[in-house]
């Protein structure tokens, strides 16, 4: 049951059974339907959780109220809106699901306590925020500097599996493009073989 | 010499003298002219700094070849490009300074040694590394989602003293507008009274 969990964290530390079971002992798991919002733009984030299972998005709504994908999650990403879970301070994102998922879940007391009785896992987060970040950095550089085209290209090749897992709204709305650009440049990189 | 990068750091944890000696003695002091490149798209990061006087800013190139500034630092904040310096990766971004500028810098190589050394290291490099994940993220969704007013009023919250400081062409490369647009922002603002 936690054997994903446990893979993902002792790629940082190693752990003693006691503090492997102390750790999990900490966890929650919610099996959580699919379309289900976890976290909405003024709330305050109060978890983060590991995807054992399921696909989930985070996103915002832009000045026209139009929903833009920021990051698609899978099994083994850790997802939380950090900057409102560390701070305790509201949201400006949305989370939501987008297949039936399972997730093992952190709050701030249950993380907080974990860091207290295994201080290694600062190691573990900083490696795990590190890890966000250059994500959302490199997001950020190619919704700034790149084309639509090769905004799909990096796409595919950070969210390998997404194209077959979610409709191809959610692609156009990480893309900010159209469903029909989506099409387009899907069928334009097939015929070239990519 | 060390008051203010001590300061920051023992926001997060406590330090013995021998563990104060032992980090600053890891610091490299830089002064750096105005106007310095210091890491380059391409290029692998090889620092992490704390600025302790001096203003630098953070760019992209947009796909016409146009500067973007993504973010700007002064005294008392850390910059680095995280995600080329922990994986030693080619970097997609710029940093350089805008004023005379005087850096304490970790390499890679000295700061897994303090890691090593003094392990609540940890703690601190997490806090810094979320603060900046939720400064990025800040960024990135007001870029998405809101107005150039309204990038312009989040712009002076997060850098109330950028403004005194550089060219108004840096706040216009980092608003995605021209530099007669910022002025216009900033008469309706002044006749606001904000």
């Amino acid at each position: 049951m936690y054997e994903n969990i446990l893979k993902n964290v002792t790629r940082f530390i190693s752990l003693t059974p006691e503090e492997e079971t102390f750790f999990t002992d900490l966890l929650v798991c919610k099996s959580i339907p699919k379309k289900t919002v976890l976290l909405r733009e003024g709330e305050i984030c109060q978890f983060e959780g590991f995807i054992h299972k399921g696909c989930l998005r985070m996103y915002c709504l832009n000045d026209k109220g139009v929903e833009v994908t920021i990051l698609f999650a899978i099994e083994d990403w850790w997802i939380s809106d950090i900057a409102s879970f560390q701070d305790q301070v509201s949201s400006k994102l949305y989370i939501e699901t987008l297949e039936d998922s399972e997730i093992y879940m952190l709050d701030p007391t249950t993380k907080e306590k974990l860091l207290q009785e295994v201080p290694k896992f600062e190691r573990v987060f900083r490696m795990l925020v590190q890890r966000n970040l250059s994500t959302l950095q490199n997001r950020l550089v190619s919704t700034i500097a790149e084309s639509a085209s090769e905004r799909y290209l990096e796409f595919i090749k950070v969210y390998p599996s997404i194209p077959q897992r979610v409709a191809q709204y959610y692609i156009a709305s990480y893309l900010g493009v159209s469903k029909e650009f989506v099409s387009t440049i899907r069928k334009r990189l097939a015929s070239k073989g990519k």
